[in-house]
């Protein structure tokens, strides 16, 4: 058995990881932090786990060695106290942002501040399975996934590889995003009454995770435009993307097959008939699973790619696990088997 | 033109009240305070009134006197101040829980500390025109209405007045409510991913509203059950009530039929076909109706009675609009006849 | 491997099976039918199960024998057909209402038509493990389980076990539901803009499965009461209970956790601090949990008891999974262990 | 008085335009038309009108003359009978798609199908008040808007009027729609439990309004892409666009003003703080607004444009009483003050 323990164990990501690894054959929680829920069951942050485990929320300080650490703390904290961090396994995943990207200059410009650790950000490898699987295997450190930027990543994933796009024109990213993104702290666009039912378009430009996408696909002219819809959980990327001249519907088809023959979580979405012909995130609540799809207009040559996943999971601790299952050379799929729900 | 000034206007409901006030023919809005948001444009705030007035939020201490005051502030302050505020202006409303009950006894019992001007109750009538129509039209001093406890007494009050209830059993009011009851504030339970789609049974029993049904129903053996459900706006009441022997399907027609002919925002929903048979607040967002229905179960003589309102408008800043009319000897339904949508 | 098939696949119920069966490490799924959908895939319809299994959905007609076969035909079609269905597999379980009652002259009562194979009533077992756990075991016949009827008996059981309530008295069951109850036909009220955000009392008095909360509770002055709210999986019970005189929360406490420790789906939510106090069907979605709770109000002698349950899980094929791993001695919870999801 | 008549008022077009026009202090309804609902009261179709009227659905063909004759029928049906329904008004409004374009060519080429009436097309002018106000005043007949077309030229107007898009760039026009926009007749994806919660991209290319906006903007590389939200009422367009070299925020912010010092229904959103930022269709609901905004990506050249409206109002029944008060030399924003709520 993998003893595994997380540190931030409270937030909305730190909840589902909790959740993926008590139900994890190979896996024992070991331990799970939380400063402000010292001491109190974790079922009563999280209460879908009553009566799963009789864990309490314990103080970091206390934290025991383990074979693998997860850090699911905010923003910015692990880069600072990284070096303990890796003294107490020989294993760490983090799922902040803090060693997302490779290059300290790239972090200073997008997060407004200079890396507290950049020594550490070449160690880490990117924890998206789908284009860093080889070096996964072989990882000690690997960094957590942004959720848009993974949805962006998948639905550019299939051009990119196939080497479809032309890179001079701007590639626009339009993102849905539900609630659970901004994470378990509430604020005043939060409450309820403001939040539900909006279709709110929060960053026309300049989000911080389209860093991860310009990183990852290696397209220069990319942008990110963001909108809150009514939905908690789920994030939809709709890419608009100009392909090269020439290229076919059967290109399309074959790169889009190829990429998810090639991963056991990648769908391809794409019927004529029935309700479901398209990728949508609703069926993929509490899935690990990341569909894919595509329109072509051939006149212009405009392509609409398109990818769903729930932000908690592909976008977040389902994307993690993947990543330990690798690191620990377990089945990929392991302890991610849930399909998600119909109807929902 | 009557002069109106509000006090707390940052809040929901003296936002739905600045709405009415801003769209009433004979009303100018004269001053609107907001300790909170001082000098900020009242649109900044309540974001449908951009383009509609330039009204800023002023300081309650610069309050000018004028014809009617409103208060809209947090439960418990009103009663501290209210000598300064009745100087302000010769009539005023207070949509705060403060002065709804009659006596300074029942106020201890239900909210659990002694009123702090208990000699100003009696001046006060109690802001429901269905149930005081007469006595508003001479009112100087007109408390506000609970919103679950509107809904009750609107469910109840056709039964009541008609003598229909065997008063020694136990009557069950199941309430229904949306999250914009709990107030422009939010709170760890208010956060959308916590509040989406909840069905939350937040009070079994004792809730604050149940005093103003038992002194407004003069039923003693009533009892208010609440939960929480997915929607904004909309207070569902199901009132379950045993009546006297004998009292048939033909008595209720006639004591709803009465109750809906003699109040123009009372309406009977009791259809055979069609998708709204029955009171729903859906259909209420925005209008000051108050829809109710009822269903008798012969052999048992239980009787279902339901009543759907909007808690901001008929039960909040609608019903003090109604009254401020019928202080005024204006039209009763003037500047409120909004009907509500479909589909909505 | 037992070898399971299901007839009317297409439905929600028989969509939920099909997931449940297909990740049960027990059981291999031979024949799924759908005259609707014949030839297709079953991902077409469920599209969760896109990349989880090629089947596709076969004509009745060619069913082949198997060791379990499970019904989720539309209501009233089971039973035309039973003769046929018995001579597939040893063991069979009907999710329809069709066998639920004993007796019938229930059935004929609350139905409004006689039954057509009534000799068979006696031959199947209610299939609510926390009732029948014993008699399950042995079973060759299995009835599924109503929903609401699901969520009323848990709700009771505690006290119609301890023998807490007074019986005399009005027992009324306020239940919310959400539109999945509705199954996958749409009809004009199912159709988004007028189902959205209802608060609709749909039904007052005489809901079916009334018949089954007699049956199971052996209370006879029991009427619930539906409401349909904004969800789509889901159903709470309140159920307003007159306990017997004498009755403290002690007694209270210790019947609901007897019940809550003997059965592993049972769990007692009761918190004084947290967001998540009460049972909620938010948190159970997908899950085959029901979680319960109560509040004495000690003045008065009156309980509200509630329960909550995903109505296509623990109200529906959650529960007939249960029941076959009894049917078959296998650990009662088997397949089962999805704890649901927070935030969702 | 304005003696106006309804044909086609069981659909929810037809129902919006009905609350309009019952409430407008200078229209009387003579007639409304429903072959399905023959005979039914309009308010069991529309119960927000209960109490508000008592008028009865009517077969079309008894249709008398009146002063404006308002056609709600379904996509087609209009330009077969044109010359029958100009006999009965001298004024006509038809809010269908019939007679939006002005070439027959461009209708068979978005449609499918050639025009049953062409020689009428040129007849019509644009019923979309801030494009085409002047021809409004003096029009006899006045097609209606598409509701999708309606958000993408009022977030694209500030842009062309001022001159300041790169034309020969790709405009990409990103559409977030409710459910009522697919009317009031249900289909198996907008069954409750199939719509609740979709981010559901259902056309990537090729939406019909794709025709109104290029012919209203000029513009020949537009694209729009429809996306399905949660949400009953309400359209937000995102439109992606490339601004000419040396185009500033100064530029934007003029262009946008005047646009919406212009148009009484046009409101400019740009906000640093609050929670209401942007243009956003929740707080529109029921509203004639149309709320406007950008964001300039100085680097690239690079504009987010976006508009917010109820697709009901704005988008259709709104736009069509604004047109009518035109035609009529009235206050163009009569009858149309509602503000629309906050919150909701």
């Amino acid at each position: 058995m993998i003893r595994a323990s997380i540190v931030g164990g409270s937030g909305y990501t730190g909840g589902e990881l909790l959740r993926l690894l008590l139900d994890h054959p190979e896996v024992e929680v070991a331990q799970v932090t939380s400063r402000s829920h010292l001491g109190e069951y974790v079922y009563q942050t999280h209460p879908n786990l009553r009566k799963r485990t009789q864990l309490q929320f314990c103080d970091p300080q206390t934290l025991q060695p383990c074979d693998v650490l997860f850090l699911a703390l905010p923003h910015g904290q692990a880069q600072g106290e990284i070096e303990r961090y890796v003294k107490l396994a020989e294993r760490l995943i983090d799922l902040s942002a803090d060693f997302r990207l490779r290059s300290a200059e790239a972090y200073r410009q997008w997060y407004g501040h200079p890396h507290a650790a950049p020594q550490w950000l070449e160690r880490f490898v990117y924890g998206l399975p789908e284009l860093h699987r080889e070096e996964l295997r072989t990882a000690r450190y690997v960094s957590g996934v942004g959720c848009n930027a993974t949805a962006a990543n998948l639905a550019l994933a299939p051009l990119v590889r196939a080497g479809l796009i032309e890179v001079e024109q701007p590639v626009i990213v339009e993102i849905k995003v539900g609630s659970s993104e901004g994470g378990a702290e509430g604020n005043p666009g939060s409450h309820h009454p403001e939040r539900s039912h909006v279709v709110r378009t929060f960053s026309a430009f300049g989000h911080r995770h389209t860093a991860e996408v310009i990183q990852e696909t290696g397209l220069t002219h990319v942008k990110l435009t963001m909108t809150s819809v009514e939905l908690v959980r789920g994030v939809l990327a709709t890419a608009h993307v100009q392909v090269k001249s020439g290229v076919s519907n059967k290109d399309l088809w074959r790169a889009y097959r190829a990429f998810a023959n090639e991963n056991p979580f990648i769908r391809l979405v794409k019927e004529q008939r029935g309700i479901y012909r398209v990728p949508e995130p609703k069926i993929l609540v509490g899935s690990n699973y990341a569909d894919i799809g595509f329109e072509l207009d051939e006149d212009s040559g405009q392509v609409v790619s398109i990818c769903a996943i729930d932000n908690l999971m592909k976008g977040a601790a389902g994307s993690a696990v993947q990543c330990m299952n690798l690191m620990f050379g377990l089945e990929e799929t392991l302890g991610l088997e849930f399909p998600g729900l119909h109807p929902i």
